[in-house]
């Protein structure tokens, strides 16, 4: 059995060591059917219940109630860019995007192939170092939907709370990278989409919770697979979905449940995040990238006085078995990824080794 | 450890034992990395590595050149049934589509938002129980390509022989259920794909080969991840693709190789389809759902004189240990799908099963 090492990368990252241990045990038998999981049918008995059960817990976990589906798609984000809008801007419609960055820009730039795009704030003035101050929002008259951004990875910033939409707009959310981490008021929200390869599983299965009065709303004629009312009518099996992805993500949400719920999750989430601010904080040597009401306590982002340096740190903290923490190449420095399943032990350790690293090369 | 039943599911479908203990091995860890392989960075060497050698396998097992672009994508055929069209049917244009089961239906539908559809055959008149001669398919003036279903999983026939399109139109197929499971002549193709989960893999992941002069075709304006262009050009790494599913087709590619490669993959196929059909036709009891010159490799179709007895053939078998013989509910009766990976010792056993059912309900 080779050691396992500490992966702060941003995505696919770290899973629950649980949920691992239980995926390989169910490769070549999922309980004792004889039948692995990625081989079951997605029509049979023992499937039925995985996913029955992964939206169960996906409910009991975020408090989903009956006004929005739960549905498991393919195409990650990327995906949702598009679709949101297809299904839900009408013709001639606005809607309205905070830009807090490179992510929420790609959003917006599909939505302008369904309909006008408003910028109801941006952060790009500042290379996206914050998050816009929640009452400062320039809405556009009615627009059909204000969409957010509500975590950052590659700048480090999170929204610490959603924005309110306008009177006779939904309120859009791509969750990516903080899916999950903390409690949700899901009727805050007309759609709330996320890749799950940071908080929530592997990559290739997208969870897309909506309300589901918007189901409704789809004017154009748009291919089966891309009309949002397919999937969930047909329980997101209108087509074979990944059923792997969906056990895996079926089985985070269990062990999030177990661990004590989504208040459980934001408060280890939290004491991990400030174990890494509190190292940065208490030496010059770091600086911080984020602005210090914006951080994100998913991706935590920080300088050492010079790129040089930054790369011997990234170095070095590899060769310590802590692995995946060079930033984006758009920010450069240093970047933390502690999503829900990563080990806090983790932290301490890189807090450890940022003291040291500052007091050997400060 | 719970022993492995024989599973005759139609997809998502049995895959090889080795390949689930390579993958089972690497869920906590790929290699030495320390970092299981759902873990794992797309941007990350490790992934590279994977990627790279997955397309590698797959270029020397169907003879791939530079003409043609191997592309990992999500959403399974039935995004392909869309996409195809709104990449590559021109506005105005016509596409041809012969029609040998729902599959096919269901592709030629989503062509018709995008341009014209002409039928070029179709084997509804028999309930697709035939696969249309070659010679007598009707095209339409200069279409854009000419689209059929290689393998048609519901009634169980096969094209023994790729059609050939007229003059100027590519070639398109569905190769879902009989991918790469024969030799292959790729440079008569302008587009082959498949999702994986009968042949290639777990659900989730869709090998699509597309040769590389039709990315210039693209006229619409189509959302960034609809366009073939945008994936062939990033290496299929847009954004995050689908990685543990790429890794296990990778493995699977490897696989066939070690085994031989296609052309005895065809002959252990042939050997084990002829296994199940001998034992169909040795008993006037069994009657085959499909024609005799157009039989499957892949899902071999029959019934017993009833419904009853049908309903009694699958559940004595799941007793003993044959699971996922019930046919389509549009044909009934029983199929047995037997992909890549399905074990001839499985086939031996439902033969004789077959006649011992035979013998005591004949």
């Amino acid at each position: 059995m080779v050691e396992r090492i500490f992966n702060f990368a941003p995505g696919p990252a770290v899973l629950p060591l649980p949920v691992l241990e239980e995926a390989r045990d169910a490769l070549l038998s999922l309980g004792d059917s004889g039948i692995g999981v990625m081989e079951h049918s997605h029509r049979g008995g023992p499937f039925d219940e995985v996913i029955a059960s992964a939206e169960a817990d996906c409910r009991e976990l975020a408090g989903v109630g009956d006004d929005h589906a739960v549905l498991f798609l393919q195409g990650g984000a990327s995906s949702q860019f598009y679709m949101l809008p297809a299904n839900l801007l009408p013709e001639g419609g606005t809607a309205d995007y905070v830009l807090t960055g490179s992510w929420s820009k790609k959003a917006a730039k599909e939505a302008r192939l369904y309909g006008d795009v408003h910028v109801a704030a941006s952060s790009e003035d500042r290379d996206f170092a914050y998050v816009p101050d929640v009452a400062a929002l320039q809405f556009s008259d009615r627009p059909a939907y204000l969409h957010f951004t509500s975590n950052n990875t590659i700048v480090g910033t999170q929204w610490k709370q959603e924005p309110t939409p306008p009177d006779g707009a939904f309120l859009a959310c791509d969750a990516c990278s903080d899916a999950l981490s903390r409690p949700l008021d899901i009727s805050r929200y007309g759609i709330y989409y996320a890749g799950a390869q940071k908080n929530l599983g592997p990559s290739g299965v997208t969870l897309v919770i909506l309300r589901r009065d918007l189901l409704e709303r789809t004017e154009r004629e748009l291919p089966t697979m891309l009309r949002y009312a397919t999937h969930a009518e047909q329980g997101s099996r209108y087509n074979t979905p990944p059923t792997f992805g969906i056990y895996v993500m079926g089985r985070i949400f269990r062990w999030l449940l177990d661990q004590g719920g989504l208040a459980e999750a934001e408060r280890r989430n939290q004491e991990k995040a400030a174990t890494v601010y509190d190292a940065i904080d208490e030496a010059a040597f770091y600086q911080p990238a984020a602005d210090a009401d914006s951080r994100s306590l998913m991706n935590v982002t920080f300088r050492t006085p010079s790129p040089d340096l930054d790369a011997r740190f990234v170095a070095e903290a590899e060769a310590a078995g802590l692995s995946g923490l060079k930033g984006h190449r758009s920010v450069g420095g240093m970047r933390a990824s502690i999503y829900n399943a990563f080990p806090a032990e983790g932290c301490r350790v890189l807090a450890q080794f940022m003291k040291d690293f500052a007091a050997s090369h400060g």
